[in-house]
């Protein structure tokens, strides 16, 4: 037997008690007379006293040479701290060692082994074993492991079946690119791993399994942006003789399990926007609403000026900066700058400071008076202190300017509080948007996505006005969940996968099997996908989902710390009958 | 809403009730006045009923016009029935339609959506979501779903962490094949599928993670024997500080645990078996235990007689079938032959039938006389009635035909009961074992399992005879799970390695990375890991895995449902920089 107590239960009532403990030393202190050292293991750290009074010369000689990592054995008796450290549960009490025995020994890491290290991301994610050991690190993968466990006892409970789809399933190029695996039984032919269960998901509910979720991993293989993972997981969910509401009602009920369970935070009803008045006070459609700052759209008081940038916008849009007018004219200018850099876009900033005492003084004080001013102040909301933004342009870059600028300002502010809490409902998303590079439609969130009813005929006229019953679930800023209603006919099915560019052929070849489906009594159906990582990492408080990733890749697709993708040998190769293009 | 129950929930206790019902047309019994309609969901199946008294005639027509597995949506009130059916939960109801409406159509399925349907396997894999409307099916996938929240419950609670370990990872073509995923943005570079996720799970532990478990996907892209599957989930779990009795009391608990809630079995402590002894009495390491018929071991009686087959053996033994005198000559002349097929490969069988006089007569007679045949008897058990089935030859090879016999007549013989749950440790597993193909030893668990302590010295001269710290759990002769206690220092690492035939280089190219967690303080640690699918299918009392999968894949690693694997296009094949080869 390893040890008798962990290293982060022993407390005053167990003084007297002979103990057996294992783990890392933290720290060794060495007083000379004196040896105090620090065991620490997953559950916390104990400490473990020698003396030369009550020690041996050797076991003195053995705690003095323990190094930063060693993993050791050791056996003695719970006494009373003389200084108690009242910061740590086992404060009170220490060890004094009878025995100890070196299990293994370490090479001194790389990076310290504290809550704040030392050692850089790259360094760490080579070592990622020893990053584990952190206290912040580890405690992000057993919260990762309690939230999973209680999404799944929520739907259990709720009469969901949790059903494993298969992982090699068939290449279907709409959407993201396809990870591929090569068959060698059946040569020349793929496997692809799965973006999303959906077909199998779909299949289920016509198989009659009615409620059925998933925790699985996704893959993709896209261009890498910051913090995302090619392979990634998702709470996989979906739900026949179900409507829009029904959806929305169990899943808004999940979320709010979630945040009573993990966070001890209550959430009534969950707030709902559509999605044209997410872009539209918010330039977003996954708005922050923990703070305000909602657009104001300024063309009718802006425009017809002499101002000659705003005449020739197709928006001219603004927002309030709480106490905004404090900023110097130099952090002022370093907006502007902010504004302008290329991952923005913007090419200026006009803006508008509300003095105390009521007046207004702007960057366009040549073409606008104090009233027309004071009506940028109502639209935006700004109050007395505040100061307002204004970008312009065309309506879908200047939203996403004012956006990420509201965003950024935001957090300055410090109005993105981690603690704080904000879901909301995005509804009827557009069925299409529009593709620069391929010049044409695609589904906006897949091809299985069904129109509003009576909608589908506007496809032939206004295709961007269709919309859909399509849903995404906010939470703080960040998208945790997006769901539909389905398509659960052949006819529909097949009007939509011509309308996105798919011959009969590649419909009936990549599909075929969900269509053949839909003709043998498809009930209506419709679900949801939860992005597990992120969801996890904002109930984390957080926002970089690799923290909560037990071995991430890095933004090449590369794991590190195995050295992975690597070649593989010409055998492997020969097997499955392929060749490396020159 | 599309319905206010589901249709198992109906009772006399909801007559008069108004309800909404949604759900498939399992069978339309048209009385030209009457019209009964058995309506399916997951739940249940609940009669509605039409007559022309109080239906509209238009609603007649539909009713009379409704096909197997249409789906529909009724409105009614539910009434007593006139004849109930108390085979079924909702017997004593019925729901008098007031409004139908005809939610989605159906073709005429291929097969009867009934218990023992008329589809065959192959169009049963091809139409699997109609496969799985049928109760047997869909009761085994909830099924699996309840056992594995067991499992997570189970290990939660006992302070396992579950964490999600990678799916691309690296080549290691130790074991079996790996299917490799080329790298589009790494070009020439392969991922790998985890074939299981071993290193994965043993940095954890230098992490210091401790417990760990995973219900996890696994790959291997083997020739598939009938009932393998090319994915399968494992239970994988480690630990660390512990020693192998830690490991074997923790999940001899958690099998309990399973026995308990999933089957209402309760079993105390599992038996423990040598592998060697396994070997000797079962000829098989993985026996069956809820039945006798252990071998007996004949050399010292059957030998150094006239009849020079058992002469030259290396092994001469037997099992006693119960009752198998009653046989006929016929019979037993089938069982000869029955040992004589290739895939079992005896060269013959001798035979002892034991008269209730006392008296023997065997197919050897002329060799041996009544006292001879009386220590036959003895050693292998049999009793008046009995019949011993003998081989002889090769140890290994006649082991392994008498194993297959004596499962054999244990199946004929209705002693390998579903209901029945024997489970059992095989311990001190062989370190190594001898592969004919490639004319060496190879890691018989993997190269990551320690031997004995003080074994390791045997390698040199006596590899064959080197025991690992290796076991398995079995139930009702199938390996349930296995594992072992790790090495975790690098010396021993490496020698083991060197061992199985990695030169330096290749050790430091597949599994460097693990080697070098092992200098930073790796902890004593081991672990075991379950094959999912078996131990859902025995625990359901059933031994074909596939069917406790929602969508298998057939022995040519195909699915026939959605055609795959299947080519791909050239534009992707360029984009990973591969060429098929002529």
């Amino acid at each position: 037997m390893y040890r008798s107590h962990h290293c982060g239960e022993l407390r005053a009532t167990n003084i007297n008690t002979q103990v057996t403990l294992s783990g890392w030393v933290q720290i060794v202190r060495d007083k000379g007379f004196m040896v105090y050292v620090d065991l620490r293991d997953r559950y916390g750290i104990t400490q473990l006293y020698f003396d030369t009074e009550r020690s041996s010369e050797a076991l003195m000689q053995q705690a003095q040479k323990l190094g930063r990592e060693f993993v050791v054995q050791v056996t003695g008796t719970v006494i009373e701290r003389a200084s108690k450290n009242p910061n740590i549960p086992t404060g009170d009490i220490e060890v004094l060692v009878k025995e100890l025995s070196l299990l293994n020994k370490a090479k001194t890491p790389p990076f310290t082994i504290e809550d704040h290290t030392d050692g850089g991301e790259e360094l760490r994610m080579q070592y990622r074993y020893l990053d584990i050991r952190r206290t912040p690190v580890k405690n992000n993968l057993i919260f990762r492991h309690k939230v999973t466990q209680e999404v799944r006892n929520y739907l259990s409970k709720n009469e969901f079946v949790e059903v494993e789809t298969p992982y090699l399933i068939k290449s279907t190029p709409e959407g993201a690119r396809d990870f591929v695996v090569p068959s060698r039984m059946n040569q020349g032919q793929f496997y692809a791993l799965p973006q999303s269960p959906q077909t199998f998901k779909q299949l289920l509910m016509v198989g009659g399994m009615d409620k059925y979720f998933q925790i699985v991993k996704c893959f993709r293989d896209e261009d890498l942006r910051a913090d995302r993972q090619p392979e990634f997981t998702q709470i996989d969910c979906e739900m026949a003789f179900v409507e829009q509401e029904d959806i929305l009602n169990t899943f808004e009920g999940l979320t709010r399990h979630l945040l009573k369970t993990i966070n001890g935070v209550e959430i009534k009803e969950f707030p709902r926007m559509l999605y044209d008045d997410a872009m539209r006070l918010y330039g977003n459609d996954k708005p922050d609403i923990r703070f305000g700052m909602k657009f104001g759209e300024l063309n009718q008081v802006a425009q017809h000026k002499e101002f000659k940038v705003f005449n020739t916008a197709e928006l001219v849009v603004g927002i309030a900066v709480p106490g905004g007018n404090r900023y110097t004219r130099k952090e002022i200018d370093q907006l502007i700058e902010w504004v302008k850099r290329p991952q923005v876009g913007a090419l200026g900033m006009v803006y508008l400071r509300c003095h105390d005492d009521g007046r207004f003084k702007s960057s366009v004080d040549k073409f606008y008076d104090q009233d027309d001013l004071a009506k940028w102040a109502k639209i935006t909301g700004a109050k007395a202190g505040d100061l307002v933004c204004v970008l312009s342009g065309d309506k879908h870059k200047v939203r996403a300017q004012l956006s990420a600028l509201r965003m950024e300002l935001a957090e300055r502010l410090g109005l993105r509080k981690p603690n704080e809490f904000a879901p909301l409902w995005v509804m009827d998303f557009p069925l299409l948007e529009w593709d620069e590079d391929t010049e044409r439609y695609h589904a906006m969130h897949h091809p299985f996505t069904s129109a509003k009813p009576g909608q589908l005929e506007l496809l032939a006229h206004n295709p961007a006005a269709v919309k859909a019953n399509a849903y995404d679930l906010v939470l703080n800023g960040n998208e945790i969940g997006g769901g539909s209603i389905r398509i659960h006919d052949k006819e529909t099915q097949a009007i939509m996968l011509k309308y996105l560019g798919f011959s009969e052929q590649e419909a009936k070849a990549q599909f075929g099997f969900l269509m053949d489906a839909f003709e043998y009594g498809a009930p209506p159906h419709g679900g949801i996908a939860f992005g597990l990582d992120r969801l996890i990492a904002i109930l984390g408080g957080q926002e970089t989902i690799r923290d909560f990733i037990a071995f991430p890749k890095n933004n090449s697709g590369r794991d590190v710390m195995i050295n992975a993708p690597s070649p593989i040998n010409n055998a492997q190769l020969d097997e499955l009958n392929l060749k490396l293009k020159a």
